[in-house]
């Protein structure tokens, strides 16, 4: 069987050729490990430090704001347990549409007597200003919004609400994991609007899963996840994943300056799939708001999104009926929910996630495959009814 | 300039060849999100699902008491902090000789109110059995001894520390990651003497960096270090480092097949190094404990271990001054202290590591080079004064 077209990128990506060949070596000959005397421990060490600032270039960072982590999720709980360690339990604020692994430690530290206010998103997923603006009258110790979303692809106006929390002296987080690659991510203006950490991860752009990062600012304290032989600054220990953080470093360095040209190329595909999509009659989720250039969430009426993944796949197209990481979970979208979407359209929730290797052709034939499948499920939904 | 010979297998060890070649594919066309629910999310949930089953036949586990992590460090934290969650502040036992990826999430919890018992070891650096039973009195929730250690090989009798815990209702947790590949390790006989979880590292056994496992009872509670998509039933999640995971299958697969012939082997070389140090006039530290075949820690009168090791480095050998991943600490080691070496001697402390890449050769070469090198050391010192 011929490999099926992928279209799932917001799930992770191919490992871009360049990336691989860029690790190679520190899968072979240069295994050592960098905290090590010696000729191999200096190499990883220099390895590192070569891919720390490449990934710093790439997203408007100095290189002693990078920490490298295991990847996103990783990050996203370094910032949040490791920022909440240093206050008494207070209160905390996310936005209802973050990924769960900014929701789950955000649970974790509920239980443990932090009050947890979830903002609330308009019918588009963005968040509202006014209810960012009283959730900061509640001093909330810690913010995390994500700049884009995995599932709708909504990108949320990060350097104005974390402008309007700066007065409040709340430590301000953004998930970047989605944004980064697919539109401007410059954590110097970032932080300068307020920002004090971002999350980005590798396999989202291009490099290995195995590495991630949480760009943050030097001034925060935050309490390790993983504590040990301290390693990045004390703040994660661990032996470095010398070939993964290599390939971290060139991936970022790629998708930073393809950027420009990408966006334009998949936001083109998008809305050649999504003009299609209007003429087979499905609904597209947060179409009134900027997204990323490479996400449409839609569904079909009267069609399972489960069920309609698993056929495509059959056809030979990839793609997601929600967020890959909670795809175990047979809830309808909380990102749909939260939007205020019935549950009975949320179910029907399809993911198209494009990347550059994807083609016009590519979107035509899924459009044609698509509009197959669905009159086949139709016909079967008419034969059982 | 030539690479060094290897001797540093402690640290970490090459990657063994038929490991990345079962990784490859995992880096280019199959790079499938394990969550997806298309062809390429099941062929990375199978290759994942393939590896948890080679890593548990391994070390005598059942596939469902395998943990994936991205380390041995986040391994043990996770054992000691998502362990503790479950409980109130309390009692917390480990040996003074752990690594720090076990001593210092303990010192965390200390911080949180949790009373932290060290115990300390004889001069050959075993923990004395009834320091043991003594620390049982004081109701410990937690009990944290390493298998084997990392600077100086020595073994501990973990079953029989496990069987005296048992009627405590203390968890059991053991570092098996120095142990793994050079004495047998089997959990089933573990977990039957008491000991509840183990932890593993893929790299020091030959796999990749970035991959690790906590084997734990499964009646065990565990609060996630990592929570967010709710992967690895939920103790850690994160988009699963695929490729590593395989590798680290793989190579569990391998270093327990040849665990026998290869420990014989390692120990005739260890012991050949060994005679050739000690008419270098060499102090060879706990030389009366059983200890893994491969490792020889040791130090030579009025020599700097730091300066010994850059010196080998010239000369072509990687050694280590003490563990890795303190080498930034300028501390003698705490395991020689934990055993009452003096700082002065302790100072000039080094270990070699050997791997099954290493041979007679390396070992009558290398002792040749340290002889040269210590005469040298030793007239700049005699000039110098």
């Amino acid at each position: 069987m011929a490999a099926s077209v992928y279209l799932d990128h917001n799930a992770t990506t191919p490992l871009d050729p360049a990336v691989l060949e860029a690790m190679l070596p520190w899968l072979s000959a240069q295994f050592g490990n960098a905290s090590s005397r010696h000729e191999y421990g200096r190499a990883a060490r220099k390895a590192i430090d070569d891919a720390r600032n490449r990934l710093a270039a790439a997203v408007g960072a100095h290189p002693t704001e990078v920490v490298f982590t295991s990847g996103g999720s990783e990050a996203n709980n370094l910032f949040i347990k490791g920022g909440a360690a240093f206050f008494k339990p207070g209160t905390l604020a996310i936005s209802a549409v973050e990924h769960p692994c900014v929701a789950r430690p955000a649970g974790q530290l509920a239980r443990l007597g932090w009050r947890l206010l979830e903002l609330g998103v308009d019918a588009d997923g963005r968040l509202d200003t006014q209810t960012f603006v009283d959730a900061l009258d509640q001093r909330p110790r810690l913010v995390s919004v994500m700049l884009a979303n995995n599932e709708t692809g909504v990108v949320q106006d990060v350097s104005s609400l974390a402008d309007r929390a700066r007065t409040s002296g709340a430590l301000f987080h953004s998930d970047a994991v989605q944004a980064f690659g697919k539109m401007p991510v410059d954590f110097r203006r970032l932080n300068g609007a307020g920002v004090h950490a971002l999350t980005l991860s590798a396999h989202k752009i291009g490099g290995p899963k195995g590495a991630g990062a949480l760009v943050v600012d030097k001034r925060l304290e935050i309490e390790p996840l993983i504590a040990g032989g301290g390693q990045e600054r004390g703040l994660r220990s661990g032996t470095e994943n010398v070939a993964a953080i290599v390939g971290f470093g060139v991936a970022a360095e790629l998708v930073a300056q393809r950027m420009a040209s990408a966006s334009v190329f998949l936001a083109g595909l998008r809305n050649r799939l999504e003009e299609g999509l209007v003429s087979l009659g499905a609904r597209l989720f947060a179409s009134g708001a900027e997204r990323l250039p490479n996400t449409t969430y839609f569904s079909l009426a009267n069609l399972d999104g489960e069920t309609l993944v698993a056929q495509l796949d059959r056809a030979g197209y990839a793609v997601a009926s929600g967020a890959a990481c909670s795809s175990a979970n047979p809830e309808p979208s909380h990102v749909l929910r939260a939007m205020g979407v019935p549950a009975e359209i949320a179910r029907g929730a399809v993911r198209v996630s494009l990347g550059t290797g994807n083609s016009a052709e590519q979107i035509d034939e899924f459009l044609v495959s698509l509009r197959d499948t669905v009159a086949r499920l139709q016909r079967l939904t008419a034969v059982a009814v």
